[in-house]
């Protein structure tokens, strides 16, 4: 008996690799698609232009898009909606009683939401708690963080927990399918480097600090360190890689952050189906990582990290890489939703008495 | 009257761009060619691989590649020879009495030779008078730096004059030029970043504390700055772009930077025909600067400076792009000749005695 | 004395290769720009997402955009729009008494409208006098081909008028450019092939055979010949590359294929500004016409052709490039609108008496 | 119980996917590991420099490479070598007794070494017992054709079987894994086309017919059609996709065509492990296929076929996809082998009486 979940934002590139995740789930089955006026009542195969290389499953190509309104909806809800349209449209939906796990940045820094990654601060998702619409209809909103912060994250979460963090410089090279579709003209980056990505830096620097931060009461602290972003877009179509260098609060030595990383496991025991069963892969080799060939460790999910070497400037540098579509977005989502699964707190019952979440 | 000038490692990338850059130069003349004992002996046109878009000159075609020995050699040699191989060879030439111009990185960090950038270090020139070389026969070695760095300093020098520079923090993404030809496997960068270059970060730390560093007499003081540089290779033809943030020794505005770049203009007045008319260039777009909108500014010359902005973590942000292989090789060393002939010291008398050069 | 010109659609990506063009052309001089009614009234440099490599020209950046209709444009007016936008805007700018220069598909295949390439066809020209326009207001309207027409046809000209031709088999990879801008998304193309581009295998096979057919009175007859076309998109940012064979109607040797193309110069004496000294350069290398080596041959008008070798199906095979933008854009209209001068017919007055044109 | 199999030239790009898809095969089990002298003796996970997306597999990593030559090696050999290598590596094997499944071009147009693809000929199978090795050793060599001819020979073969053909016209756009490691230069492809592969029309021409030809005894004679082939590199990792036009020796319907293709099943009834479903897969879209959409159908051993229209030349038109490294390389030679174990003539045998192969 799989749970009923609804897609918002189902023929947008985020949506397209939700309903690829989802196939075959063992816990999710996708009954509900959503996207906007235009498509609402096509069969979603002709309202999508699907770009993903496996096929769109005949099933879902089948499925009637519905419009955006939470009457029909599941209880449990995947967002892939643009910034604007979730501002709006995400809190409807949480008003009504659904559980809405969010890709969208509209409500990441909102204090009473959760922005949270499973294996990073899984103990942030009880803020969610002092939602008026979790008070008044059982519904909320949970949300994932941007694209290139979640693997940096990942990587610097267990450098926090044993040695601390002062200082976190990092560098981004950014896939395209980071942008959507269309997203980025070919004019602009074919043979191109983009130095830009709007509201990019600033959501990174936040959004890093905040999940590396720590719950206090109803309250989350960001981490209490220095960062600086800079964000580029290079013509990689999926994989975000980044430069990193970080002083630590404790001087470590190579093999104890190699260590760190290698033992960092914290959802060991829940058996998520989507959680990877090594969230931080390190590869020795002297030019790793590299999209191409290691964006899909962990099917998408891992964050691999190599070229481990001191700073001359800060303590320690390396690169981190991680799938910006999957680990980055929808199975970031979908990750979200499983732990709240095994945390009791996803029944399909909508509208009604909720118990508290505790992580 | 042009000077007759010489070409070591004629065929490869670099000196495919000196061909192309001294064509109708009018202070100087392609008079001898060099490359490996394979292509000794053939046509010029039969030996090379020609991979610039523009025509390979036909009187350059008819001449025969000469042996990579002095003896019927030029008195100016640029030298676009591999590392290993320059450590042999541009010893011979100089000793010879030979001008040896080299893009190699065999003797940048050598304490005797020049590594210049006209508009950056041009009074680290005499140093080169300390030379054995340049005693014996009048030969000497001058080096510019690794395209890397040369970008970098231009932009950095004028923040050193102004308000001194503490802490350099630079993240690269170079062009597949930079690594000659065949170079680069299609395989290896194609939609694709690789995180590391050989040598790279060590030779760009390096070589830019000693660009911006002093002459004390007879040696280089580097500049006594913290540094740092993560070096990446991404899939463009030609233009390194780089993410850089800098402490400076003491606080500036916006504008006072800005005024800083526009005012650089340290060749005033010399005349050098490959000098840009402005070194630094910013553009006030913010997605800007591009590798393939910018590269050639100052027709492949000047630095193009863009997206200053506050850094969080040190002072200021920006992101800085040259071209590789003119600015960054080619266009250097024939900047740096220049140079040394309105100095007055090329003349073009070879094994005879030659003033001292001062700059 | 330049005659004043005027730029329809002078933001797009062809209007802004119309810029890079007349910057410094000795007969014409750019004196209105046009384009939406978004533009409309702000400065060109604010309008424009400018997309060159060349810097765009200070005097140009500070027009003012005027509004897309005939009151205070120039006699000549180089039309660079979209085809629906064409097909309403170009009769009004030609019945208003101007010299519409027009690279849109809307009006090529019209019976009165000549579709011209000044090497392969200036003969038809004078069919522009049946224009109604042109009756009544002195204003005319004449076309360039499609991009991907017009290197085939000027490589295939001289096989016409020497050994006649059968038959035609081409397929193209087209450079992203030809979608103008944004045009292609990044997601589509990067790494990728699309095999297909809207009405283009229509244009390119119709416009091919006019333009090698032969004017009969006031009608132009089409080449009899069969042809058919294969157009892909691949990711290459200027020049279309094209696999051609042929069936000649009278047998010819490689020898006179080659001197066919080497003597083809229709234009000699008549000093046009624009046309390449060489309209079509073979490359006798093994692997060439490569893009990005050879589409800036004759400043980006030359048609190159290479790999000229028996065809096991029709008689000979070959490759052929040439650069989209310019000759296959921007440079066909501006090298057309050089012949009608020096044809004597593009005279500043507009609404006046008009000479018919004879070729 | 997996029969033992080994891999010649295990290293390169197809060796490494050879090891991608025997990982998990139901009926083989790669044993032995060999390649060049450089690599022999090393652990293959040193030797390798692995280039696929997903992991080398730990247990082959920690396989020691084997020297090429056959004492020890399996009765089933897989090869991945170059061509010449080939020419005197693989007789040695088979003389050995070995059964060596090749996707070398070297014996492919020899009168006794069957070249095959399961769907298509494998009624050619049986001119292998001509071969002196089988009959003295009980050893033979098969070969697979060329990848840029396998997509195409497959989505003909219905046509022939129906329709009968009389002319083929093909132009490929390549991927650049089809050149191997390190292969293509980047400089030579990055946002550029090669109209040039060396020996590839030639082979793709006598190969696509030899394949659709009919055994007559003990020789296979060639179709008797037309045929003329351009090859071109693309900028595309993996994926040839090939613009095609038929003259058909009896008028077929769009109808007709379609149903040709959806209903060739020629190996029904087998299991062949690696046999996709559906052999020719037709996707109705009008911009498909593309390689980085469809390259993966079957498990990259389908070929995809799209935009059949008319030929305004010959009859039909349409483009072929298939996926260069596994169909087209690694994939065909293990189909190939699986082909040969289901009709009972891959006994594990070796220098031992063999049955003859009869398909």
């Amino acid at each position: 008996m799989r749970q009923k979940i609804g897609i918002l934002g189902a023929t947008g590139m985020v949506g397209q690799r939700f309903i690829q995740l989802l196939e075959n789930h063992p816990w999710f089955e996708v009954a509900w698609l959503a996207a906007s006026d235009r498509s609402s009542g096509k069969k979603y195969g002709e309202a999508v232009k699907w770009k993903l290389d496996t096929a769109l499953p005949e099933r879902i190509a089948n499925m009637t898009v519905s419009p955006a309104v939470p009457d029909h909806a599941p209880r449990i809800i995947f967002a892939a909606l643009d910034t604007d349209i979730a501002r709006e449209m995400e809190p409807a939906f949480a008003a009504a009683g659904c559980a809405v796990i969010s890709n969208s940045s509209a409500f990441r820094m909102h204090e009473d939401v959760p922005l949270v990654i499973p294996e990073v601060n899984a103990d942030h998702l009880p803020i969610l708690e002092n939602q008026t619409w979790r008070k008044e209809s059982g519904g909320y909103i949970v949300t994932n963080p941007n694209c290139s912060a979640i693997g940096l994250v990942l990587v610097l979460k267990p450098l926090v927990e044993r040695f601390g963090i002062d200082a976190i410089f990092v560098s981004t090279m950014q896939a395209i399918s980071g942008a959507g579709y269309p997203g980025v003209a070919s004019m602009d980056i074919l043979g191109n480097v983009v130095p830009y990505i709007k509201n990019e830096e600033e959501k990174m620097q936040a959004e890093t600090l905040r999940l590396l931060g720590s719950r206090d009461g109803k309250l989350v602290k960001p981490l209490a360190a220095g960062m600086t972003a800079h964000c580029n877009r290079v013509p990689v179509e999926d994989g975000h890689t980044e430069s990193v260098s970080v002083k630590l609060s404790r001087k470590a030595t190579k093999e104890e952050i190699l260590a760190a990383w290698r033992e960092f496991q914290p959802l060991a025991g829940r058996d998520l189906p989507t959680a990877p069963a090594q969230p931080i892969e390190f590869v020795g080799l002297e030019d790793r990582p590299q999209p191409r060939l290691d964006k899909m460790r962990g099917n998408g999910m891992a964050a691999t990290v190599g070229r481990l070497r001191e700073c001359t400037l800060l303590d320690w540098k390396f690169t981190v890489l991680s799938h910006n579509t999957i680990r980055g977005a929808a199975g970031a989502a979908l990750l979200n939703a499983e732990l709240l699964v095994s945390l009791g707190k996803l029944d399909p019952v909508k509208n009604s008495d909720q118990a508290a979440v505790t992580a």
